[in-house]
C-alpha cells in the first residue's frame, strides 16, 4: 500500500521549503517526497582548517553514507541548496563533490530533476547457479519499503513542524507544550536527587498496569477532580498520545466510526485512521458540543464512541459548561454511546476551575478518561494515564505490554515522587499565574495588531487561542511564507482538513519578546493574504 | 472482530489456575475468558479490627466498584475462591457479601456458572421523547469493546506470565531478563545523581530520532561491534520491542509474509500478526539458519523480509557462526531480501565474542539492526534503537512520533550518561562473569536431575537453554502443574505454536538457591508427564 489514498490529504500537495536560506527563494526544483524538507545529519561539517580541500572532505563523507548503506540505492539526495546550507559551503564546492560521485557511478541525476543514489552491482556478485536471481526492479534494500506499512505518515506540515522545532531561531506561535522556562527545573532536579539515593531494586520492568505507587498517586489526584478510580482502574501510558493509540488498536474494530469535535486535535494524528477508523466531525458553539446535533449524527453514522476534549479544547480553547456536560452524558447514555474524554488540559484553568470531568458523572463505565503530566509538569517524562473499567484497562495494558513492555520505570518513579511529594500542586499554582500573564499578553498583542484581520476567543484555560481569519488563506502557503519570516505556525487544516481560515495560536511556548516580534509579523502575513 | 480467529491458538483452551491457593485444587468452575487468571485489585483488604463485619466491608467495597463503573455491567466477577484468596477471608464471608449484592440486583448468576455485574436501569432514565433509545443489547459501556480492536491479545500463557511475575514466591525458570541483583544498582544511582545536578532545560520533548547525545553514544557503541551507523541512521525506541512494532506498522503492507527462525521470540508477541503479516518459519541447525532452505522458502512464500536473532538466539541460545552469516548475506543479497537483525543478546557473550553482526556485513542498506539496553543495563529504562538507512529510520521515527511522541527524555539522558560514562562496558564485564557462573550452575543441575528426561544445548552467551523433553507434554497442562508447584515456566509453544516438547530455561533470573529447588521440582513434573 502506498499512501496515495491517505484521507483528505491530496490538497496539500508538494511544496518546497527553504528555511534560513541565505537567499530566500522560490521552491527548489528537486524536492523530497511528500513536500517535507529533506534532512541531512545536522551534525557533520567539513573542516576548513584541514589540508584536504572541502569538496574532497564532502565527497568522502557522502561516499561513506552510500557505502555503509545509510543512503541506500534509490534514495533521493537533499537538494544542492540544502546541502550547501547544512554543510556550510558554497554551491560550487557541492557541485564538485557531487561530480566526483557521479563520475564513480555512485549517484545519478534523474528525469524531472533531483539526484538519486545509484543502484550498485550486487556485492555478492558471484554467479552461484543454485541461487535465485533477485526479482527485477527489487534492490532488496529497506528503502523500497518506506512507503509501505499500514500506518499513515504524519501530514507533511506536521512532519515539518516536528523537525523544525529543533531548528534554532524560529518563533513558535502554535506549539502545544510549555516553554522550557515554564517547566519545573529545580523541583524536578530535587525529585531526581531523591531517586538517586533510593532506587532499590533498580529499574526492572513494572507491572502491566504500571508502577503501583504511581497509580495510587494518580488515583488520589483524580479523586480531587471528582473521579472515583482506584489503582486497579488506572493504566499508566507513555504519554496520553499512547493512550489514543492503544484504544485505536485495542477497542475499535476496523471500519467503525467515531464522533468528535471538529476541529479537533485528533485530526492532526493518524492513530485512529491508521487502524481503519472513520471520523464524523461535530460542530461546537461557545459552550462546547451541541447535544442535539450529536444525537442525530451518532444515529446516522452508527458511531462506536465519542471523543471529546471538554475542558480547554485543543485547538479552539472552548470550555464545555456544566449543563452541556450533563446533557451530553444523558444523550450519550440513551444512545448507548461510550465516551473517550481527553482531560489533557483540565488542570490548566486560568480563571476558575472547570466543571467536573465527564468521568466524574459516569457510574456505568461508559467514560474512559485520559490524563497526562506532559502539559503541566514535564513533556519529557512521557507519562500519561487511562482511567476506566477494569476489564478495559487490562485489555489496553495487554496491548501496551506488546507495544513497548511498559513506560520507563525511571519516569514512573519520578512521576510518583513528583505527585506524592506535593510538587505537582505547588507547580500548578505557579504555572497558572505565568500562563495567565502570557495569555493576557497575547490577547493584547492580537487586539493591537490583528483587529480587523481576524477574530478570536478568550480562553479560560489551556494553551490555545483559535484565530479566525476574516479572509481565507491557503494553509500550506501561509505556513511556508511564515517560515521564511521566521515563524512556525500551526495552521487550522491540521485540525480540520478542509479549514482555510484558522490558526491555532499558543501562548505557552513563545516568550514575551518573541510574541512582540512574532504577532506583528503574523499580522503582516495575514494582510498580504 | 472477536479474537476467535487468533492464529493457532485454539488448542490452548480454557483452564483454571489457582496460585498459592491454600488448597491446591482442580480448575474453578467459573473462569475468566481466555483462560487467564482473573485479577482483583491486589491492594485492598478488609480490616479485621474494624467494628464493621468483614462481609459488610466487602459488600461496600464491591458496591463501590460497581457503582463507579470500574466493574461495568456484563463484567464477570472473579471466582469465589479467587475472591477469598485475594481478600484474605473465608468462603462464607464472600458468599454473604455476594448474597447482599445479589439481593440488591447488582450482580447475578449466569447459566454455566459464574457471576456477572447486572445491567442497571439507565441512570438518565427520564423519558425525553426526542432522544433515541439505546440500541437493544447495547449497554454503552466500554466492556462491550474488550474483544474488539485489531490488535490480538497476548497468548493466555503470556498474559499469565506477565501478571504472575509480580506474585511473590514463584521460582521463575524462564524469565528473559536479568535478576535485580544482576542490575547495576549503585552505578545507575551515580548516573541519576549526576543528572539531578545537571538537567537544564528540563525534560522537554526530544527530536524525532531521539536525544542527539544518546544517538552519538549508540553510534560509537555500534562501531565497536563493526557497524558503521552515524547518529542520523539511528532511531531511539522505547525498548527493542517497540522497534518491532514500528517496523510492523510502518514498513510492511498487510498480507506480506516474513521469514524467521522457528522457534522464535517473534512468535510470542503479536506485533506483526496484528498488522496482518504472516510468518514462515525456518529450521535451524547448531550453526543457525540453513541458507539453502531459506532460499527455497523465500521464493515459495514471496517473503518481504527475514527476521533473525543470529547471536544467542531467543529461545534456543544458538549462535550463528561467521560462515553462515556470510552465506546468509549472499543468499539474501541475490534474493533481494531485506533483513531485520535482532541484536538484543549480542553483547552478552560468555565464552568468546560472537562474529560481527549481519549489519556489519551490509553495505547496501539491506539490514535493519535492533539493539537494547534492557538485557544488560536496565530493562526499566525502556531504551532500544534501530540502525538502518536514513529514509527508513525517518519513516519509523514519524510513526513513533504518532505513537508516543518519543521515548522518555529522562531515560534517554540517563542512557546517554550510562554509555558515555563508561559504566556500560564496566558493567558488562561483571555481568558476563555472573552469567557464566549461573549458566554453569544450571547446566550442572540439569545434568544431575534431567539426564534421561531431556537434552539441552550449552549456550555460548545470552540467557537461554532450550530444553528438549524426550517425551512430549501438553504445554498448558505443564505450565499449570508447574505453577501449583511454585514454578513459572516459559513453555515451548510460546515460541512455536505447535511445540509440545520444549521449555525455554533462563539462567538470568532465578537465584542459585531457587535453581537448586526449582530444577529438581521441574524434573519431577517432567517425569510425571
Amino acid at each position: 500500500m502506498t499512501h496515495s489514498h491517505q484521507p483528505e490529504q491530496s490538497d496539500l500537495g508538494v511544496s518546497g521549503l527553504s528555511v534560513h536560506s541565505e537567499a530566500p527563494s522560490p521552491a527548489d526544483a528537486d524536492q523530497e517526497q511528500n513536500g517535507t524538507l529533506p534532512v541531512l545529519t545536522g551534525m557533520w561539517k567539513p573542516d576548513p582548517a584541514s589540508a584536504q580541500p572541502l569538496h574532497r572532505q564532502i565527497a568522502a563523507y557522502l561516499l561513506a553514507k552510500i557505502s555503509s548503506g545509510a543512503w541506500p540505492a534509490g534514495m533521493r539526495l537533499p537538494p544542492q541548496r540544502e546541502l550547501c546550507r547544512q554543510l556550510g559551503v558554497n554551491r560550487s564546492t557541492v557541485v564538485t563533490a557531487l561530480g566526483q560521485l557521479t563520475a564513480l557511478g555512485l549517484i545519478e541525476g534523474r528525469r524531472g530533476g533531483g539526484t538519486l543514489v545509484a543502484e550498485m552491482q550486487p556485492s555478492s556478485g558471484d554467479s552461484d547457479p543454485a541461487a535465485a536471481p533477485a526479482e527485477p526492479g527489487r534492490s532488496g534494500n529497506w528503502n523500497d519499503y518506506v512507503e509501505e506499512g499500514i500506518h499513515y505518515p504524519n501530514l507533511p506540515t506536521v512532519q515539518d513542524i516536528n523537525r523544525l522545532e529543533y531548528e534554532p531561531g524560529l518563533i513558535r506561535l502554535g506549539t502545544g507544550e510549555p516553554a522550557p522556562e515554564l517547566l519545573p527545573g529545580a523541583a524536578m532536579n530535587r525529585v531526581l536527587a531523591g531517586l538517586s539515593q533510593r532506587i532499590l531494586p533498580p529499574l526492572s520492568y513494572e507491572e502491566p498496569l504500571g508502577n503501583p505507587a504511581l497509580r495510587a498517586a494518580v488515583s488520589r489526584m483524580l479523586a480531587r477532580s471528582g473521579i472515583a478510580a482506584d489503582p486497579a482502574s488506572i493504566l499508566i501510558t507513555s504519554g496520553a498520545l499512547q493512550g489514543l493509540q492503544l484504544i485505536a488498536l485495542g477497542l475499535l474494530p476496523r471500519g467503525s466510526s467515531i464522533l468528535l469535535e471538529k476541529p479537533s486535535y485528533l485530526y492532526s494524528i493518524h492513530a485512529f485512521q491508521s487502524a481503519g477508523v472513520k471520523f464524523s466531525g461535530l460542530p461546537m458553539d461557545g459552550r462546547g458540543l451541541i447535544p442535539e446535533q450529536l444525537a442525530a449524527e451518532a444515529i446516522r453514522s452508527k458511531a462506536a464512541m465519542l471523543y471529546s476534549i471538554p475542558s480547554f479544547h485543543n485547538p479552539t480553547g472552548i470550555l464545555m459548561d456544566a449543563e452541556r456536560r450533563r446533557e451530553l452524558m444523558q444523550v450519550t447514555g440513551r444512545l448507548g454511546l461510550p465516551i473517550l474524554e481527553d482531560g489533557a488540559y483540565q488542570e490548566l484553568w486560568l480563571d476558575a476551575p472547570p466543571p467536573p470531568p465527564l468521568k466524574a458523572l459516569d457510574h456505568e463505565g461508559r467514560v474512559l478518561h485520559l490524563g497526562t503530566l506532559s502539559k503541566a509538569a514535564s513533556p519529557g517524562l512521557r507519562i500519561g494515564w487511562i482511567a476506566g473499567p477494569e476489564p478495559v484497562v487490562r485489555r489496553l495494558a495487554d496491548i501496551k505490554m506488546q507495544s513497548d513492555y511498559g513506560a520507563s520505570s525511571l519516569s514512573q518513579l519520578a512521576a510518583a515522587d513528583w505527585l506524592e511529594g506535593g510538587y505537582h500542586e505547588e507547580h500548578l499554582g505557579i504555572l497558572r499565574g505565568k500562563l495567565r500573564d502570557r495569555r493576557d499578553h497575547m490577547l493584547a498583542l492580537l487586539q493591537h495588531h490583528c483587529a480587523g484581520l481576524a477574530t478570536w476567543n478568550v480562553p479560560a484555560g489551556g494553551f490555545y487561542i483559535w484565530l479566525s481569519l476574516l479572509h481565507s488563506a491557503p494553509p500550506r502557503k501561509l505556513f511556508t511564507a511564515a517560515l521564511r519570516a521566521g515563524l512556525l505556525l500551526n495552521t487550522g487544516d491540521l485540525y480540520d482538513r478542509s479549514d482555510r481560515r484558522h490558526l491555532r495560536l499558543s501562548y505557552a511556548y513563545a516568550s514575551a519578546a518573541e510574541l512582540e516580534r512574532g504577532i506583528p509579523l503574523l499580522a503582516e502575513l495575514i494582510k498580504r493574504g
